[in-house]
């Protein structure tokens, strides 16, 4: 008998193996509704309605949700572009039902019922039946009776299931029950809600609010800690599809829906969803500096195409890096009201145990060794952080927590990552739930230095400092150095309790000791650069010793990519200082364009190491990387500048290449406001010297800010971009030919 | 431009999108292994070995391993049936060196090397290389020269990488390096150690670690907390090719190697590649009743032939249910050294939240609600218990670590759970990995009865001490009832205790307040009885009230699965008893077999649900599982009932049907010692009133105690089994004749 399955099969459907186990499926997505009849009688009654109502049964005619935009407004959901009504929970929303006759609560039964997905149950939290009377406790149902109308005031619970409900009204007339819509249904999306006091995302503060729920102008930090740059980033939760899109995403997280009650669930599932690992979530991670088959990550402008293009068709994305991975779930996060911002931690340790150490290896000859350096520090890692209260842990780890969707080397099994509290990476309790062992490390590795000999490896230097240097994001008030969120300053009591109890909690730290005296010190020093251009490097020889010291430099200039793998190295240069006691000396090498330009890839960073060898054998160490800085697009708008919704705007896009040499297969994308925001054109050759010009036309559906973002990419050059804000102001004569369309 | 990926390509190989992001591949499997030439001379220097010493260069020409099996005895590893060493990390073990000459360590440069995987580093601890020298430190070297042999005494350090090491010796003259082997390779397997004070799994107990790491014989409970019944399962990790298996399943579960060090890691990473979900791990699960594809869960004898089948070809092997999952996972975990035991828990409740709360609906009719209750309460679940200290936690949670391979409805995405540690279950400590708040609902959830009423649900009972009633292990001493380890005593200060802590971690528990006075009470007494047989059943009808009541009382009789889950009703009986203020009140009701017999699936399970109503309205509910007997198989060794090594034995197994139908399909496996131990057949028919009997031959290969475990599987009675213990004794012709063999 056969055991085994075949290997080509695809595992058989577990709903009906699972038949002896599950006494019915457990609903996972609300994009599954179980139709309901228009008239369901009880079981053992007689057909039809009857009522002991004077004027006979009573009858729903009418339900308004929208009550002219009302709800919208006060519930801040007025800039989605949807077509059903968006509420936040915990916060209270009213309706307007009409009945055929003057309703009477002493009398007349109506409820109002909501359901979430298939299967819906009130114990799961996924069915709430709520009668039309006084003495209704649940939902905080007000109501109030106005002749054949009544007001109906709701408030979801601040742990309600978030998704998208399907709503109606019954009547109950004798043994009959009739629901209102009787054909289709009647949708509310229930969103997490940072404005109310008793949620798990509740902000006390209004600028942060709108910051990290409501802005969908982005921003993201990316370059190095010396050279800080950044890279517009638009969110584009309000662009039209993107709400639908984002309600797919949680839908395809395969989570029971009771499970989105609770925050904590919700961003770890999106964090594995987002990453087409394991689930064949949204963005396929491509680090290879080959992006032929999709777009290149560093062509993107924001997260709307990216959603849509996944919505559409439920396949991965090609291709994202961690930027875009943040981005994606930024906008997913606060399109469904989770506060949510990007971080960028600049010299990220990505070792993939956690072991708190990052061992490069020198060879012999005084360059790195690549076979044996398996760990890397990226110039840049970013993920988001999520305000939440974690009901899960003790209190005091509450408020801002590590979610990354990035796919990592975790040991776990699964490409997610996080919830992370913050607090706890700073105290060092990384032995709570999330992942805190993994976020520790990427902040708080040293970085050991190991030379290679004939016989064995010696430790030249250790850098504790390096990993983590510089952790940013973008709050309401501009970029904010956070770094002392995530550590104590180093060197520090508090640091060094910090660092006990994370080794006591299993990061396993192996304290390396260094195996030379310290006392011959090399550092690299390097101005601004441009890319294209040449630079000086200047190698500085520190003697701490009382005598005079010959040092052999052997320089390695590298190009890398932003996770500091090793691309080509373009040059090495061996060269000699005499250095006399307790003094410094300055070697100073011409780095030349022409050199590095052919080994380019990506993000235009250069990496640099050199050894030192005093003639007694002492070997010294220093490693440096630059991001040349890159030229930038520039947006104008054309005309008189005017932003008005309905009314037809002119953007022109410019780059001038100033490079020496021809840019082949350019593309360049443009996003702004409207229904069809999204632009791309390919330009076959950008000739040295010349300007790239191109003009494109938007039309702005809704008002308040927006941006353009502008990207251009091209094999040989990589993560050109530019960005301007408008803001689109109402149009009299459009909004009014807009109603008309509305009402047809 | 195509930005998704078509939907039927898989996700594109990693490792050329990578590219740019990992310096090199990270082992993970000791499968894999670089092959090494034969002479590497150093990268500058002239070919041909040198040395200073006066007899010339130094050559390996044997390095004897198994010092006549001493090693195996002294790591407990002489019972695997496995052609390379095997070591338990933490404790000494030696080698014996031969070398063309006699050794100087003061001249000779010689090294022993261990290497697990490709692109084995030190600091990844994947790789070490010891000098023979007195010098060296690691590995606790110890060498005694001795002529031109050198004993060599190594001990793998107590957090060294589990796994197949690739050892070789090297020997440097001048600047040439040799290696011996110089083709093919020599293997040692290294495991976890119990016996070692510095592991993570040290046990102190001689006893518990012969029980828990070195008995293949295991033995599951089952049945139901009043009527425990037990199925022999055999481990099997001595069987031919198993240890081999093993190893392939944590190569399997694609953790970098260097995780392999850490208990925590393998056991949570095992507990997901057991079950298929996600992984297409060992064991797909089954609780459909129909097995045609595969073989019944309730027909296996033991792991062995699973997990040879898993390794032959890397395919799910069908079916499991819970049993089979931990029996499986103990044979892997025991195998390579972890101490492991069988737990069950009886009333195991499986509610897919975590929410405390299982709730059963009653419909107006007084028979259970199939379509509104959810959750299911499991007769009976077994999971692994692991003993570990858990370094990622603080002290006080190390001990015994429940470790599930059954695929859950788990809500973080991946089929795995724990390890949790008990004594966090027990103190309320749900708030540390793994999934402590999955496994604290499974033992400590509330049975909430609701009866649906035209105008709502009404709680009619709250069962708080039903769920997790009992819960068994084997231990060196037997079946132990070890519920205390999970839960303070039922209504003590700290079982309230507790219970406040789980919910301030995020266990929501939401007291349900009884709506009705409790004061009729129903319960159902039965006695035990036989499948196939009729019996009687007593409805207790108990008035606490001062007035007499007549009470209406309707029984649903069922048949379900082990999981609680419905298959058939085929009896309802509607009853009514007048019971006298402040007295009990019987009723029997008679159960024919020859109704439920028509219904039966699997394991016999019968549930009786009775809900009684007064006359006033008020309604009082019980329920009972009732496990029926099953009968048992016999096995007997013919002749003289001598167990010899390298002797045939004779054994017959023999099943009387004392059932009144003929069984169908009758499947019968027998598993012994032996190389090929593994029997089955298949009887078309069996008649009622008939014997089978089935003699069948098995040559024990090794010395030690044995099982001889056989199983009885038909459509329409399953889990039916018998098992025998034997001790198999050296056979001194038989032991010469083999050991002939084994030096051709």
């Amino acid at each position: 008998m056969s055991v085994a399955l075949p290997s080509a099969l695809p595992l058989p459907d577990l709903s009906m193996l699972y038949r002896g186990r599950l006494n019915a499926p457990i609903g996972k997505s609300d994009a599954e509704t179980e139709d309901f009849p228009e008239l369901e009688p009880y079981a053992d009654a007689e057909a039809g309605p009857r009522s002991s109502h004077p004027l006979g049964p009573i009858e729903v005619v009418n339900v308004d949700l929208e009550l002219g935009g009302q709800n919208r407004m006060e519930h801040r959901t007025n800039r989605f572009d949807y077509q059903d009504l968006i509420v936040r929970r915990g916060q209270p929303f009213g309706m307007v039902i009409a009945f055929n006759r003057p309703f009477d609560a002493a009398i007349d039964e109506v409820a109002v019922e909501f359901r979430i997905g298939a299967h819906a149950l009130s114990d799961k939290h996924t069915y709430v039946s709520l009668q039309v009377h006084p003495s209704e406790t649940r939902w905080g149902l007000r109501c109030e009776p106005n002749g054949s109308t009544v007001f109906v005031s709701l408030t979801p619970p601040p742990d309600c299931v978030v998704g998208k409900f399907c709503m109606y009204v019954t009547a109950v007339n004798g043994r009959a029950i009739m629901r209102f819509p009787t054909r289709g249904h009647m949708y509310v999306v229930i969103l997490f809600n940072t404005w109310c006091s008793e949620e798990d995302v509740y902000l006390p503060d209004e600028a942060e609010r709108q910051e990290y729920v409501l802005n969908d102008a982005g921003e993201i930090y990316n370059g190095t800690n010396f050279a800080v740059a950044k890279r517009p980033w638009h969110l584009g939760q309000y662009r039209p599809g993107v709400l639908e899109a984002c309600l797919f995403v949680l839908n395809r997280c395969g989570m029971p829906l009771e499970d989105r009650r609770d925050v904590v669930n919700v961003c770890r599932r999106l964090s594995a969803l987002i990453n087409a690992q394991d689930d064949r979530g949204v963005l396929l991670g491509n680090w290879s500096g080959n992006y032929r088959m999709g777009v290149s990550p560093n062509a993107w402008t924001g997260s709307a195409k990216i959603l849509l293009s996944y919505a559409a068709n439920g396949n991965p994305v090609a291709y994202a890096q961690c930027w875009v991975f943040a981005g994606v779930l930024t906008t997913v996060l606060r399109c469904i009201g989770i506060p949510t911002r990007v971080v960028t931690n600049f010299n990220s340790a990505h070792d993939s145990t956690g072991n708190l150490k990052t061992d490069i290896y020198i060879d012999r000859f005084g360059s790195m060794d690549r076979t044996a350096t398996r760990d890397s520090i990226w110039n840049y890692h970013c993920w988001c952080e999520c305000w939440m209260k974690r009901i899960d842990l003790p209190g005091h780890l509450s408020g801002w927590q590590v979610v990354d969707a990035t796919p990592q080397e975790t040991s776990n099994g699964l490409f997610c990552c996080g919830p992370a509290s913050v607090v706890g990476i700073k105290s060092g309790e990384v032995c709570f739930p999330y992942d805190g062992r993994f976020a520790f490390a990427q902040v708080n590795s040293d970085v050991v230095y190991r030379r290679r000999t004939y016989r064995g490896d010696k430790i030249v230097r250790i850098d504790t400092t390096h990993v983590g240097a510089l952790i940013l994001t973008r709050t309401p008030w501009g970029a904010q150095n956070i770094t002392l969120n995530y550590k104590h300053p180093e060197g520090s009591a508090a640091d060094a309790a910090t660092m006990d109890r994370a080794v006591n909690y299993g990061c396993g730290r192996e304290r390396s000791a260094l195996e030379e005296t310290g006392e011959m010190e090399l550092e690299l020093v390097c101005p601004a650069a441009q890319l294209g251009q040449d630079f000086a490097l200047k190698l500085v020889v520190k003697n701490s010793t009382a005598e005079e010291q010959k040092v052999n430099l052997t320089l390695t200039c590298s190009v890398i990519y932003y996770t500091g793998v090793h691309s080509g190295d373009f040059k090495v240069v061996k060269e000699s200082a005499t250095c006399q006691p307790l003094t410094s000396e300055e070697v100073s090498v011409e780095v030349v364009a022409s050199d590095y330009m052919k080994h380019m890839v990506d993000q235009g960073c250069l990496s640099f190491t050199c050894v030192g060898e005093t003639t007694s054998g002492e070997t010294c160490v220093a490693a440096k990387v630059v991001k040349l800085q890159l030229p930038v697009l520039s947006i104008e708008l054309d005309e008189d500048g005017e932003c008005k919704v309905g009314k037809e705007m002119s953007v022109t896009v410019t780059f001038n290449n100033l490079f020496n040499m021809t840019l082949a297969d350019v593309e360049l994308r443009l996003e702004g406001p409207g229904d069809t925001g999204d632009r791309e054109k390919t330009f076959p050759t950008v000739d040295p010297g010349t300007s790239l010009k191109w003009n494109q036309k938007f039309i702005p559906k809704t008002e308040g800010p927006d941006q353009l973002v502008a990207c251009l990419d091209s094999p040989m050059l990589r993560e050109i971009n530019g960005s301007l804000h408008i803001n689109v102001t109402a149009d009299k004569d459009a909004t009014d030919k807009d109603k008309d369309k509305d009402e047809p």
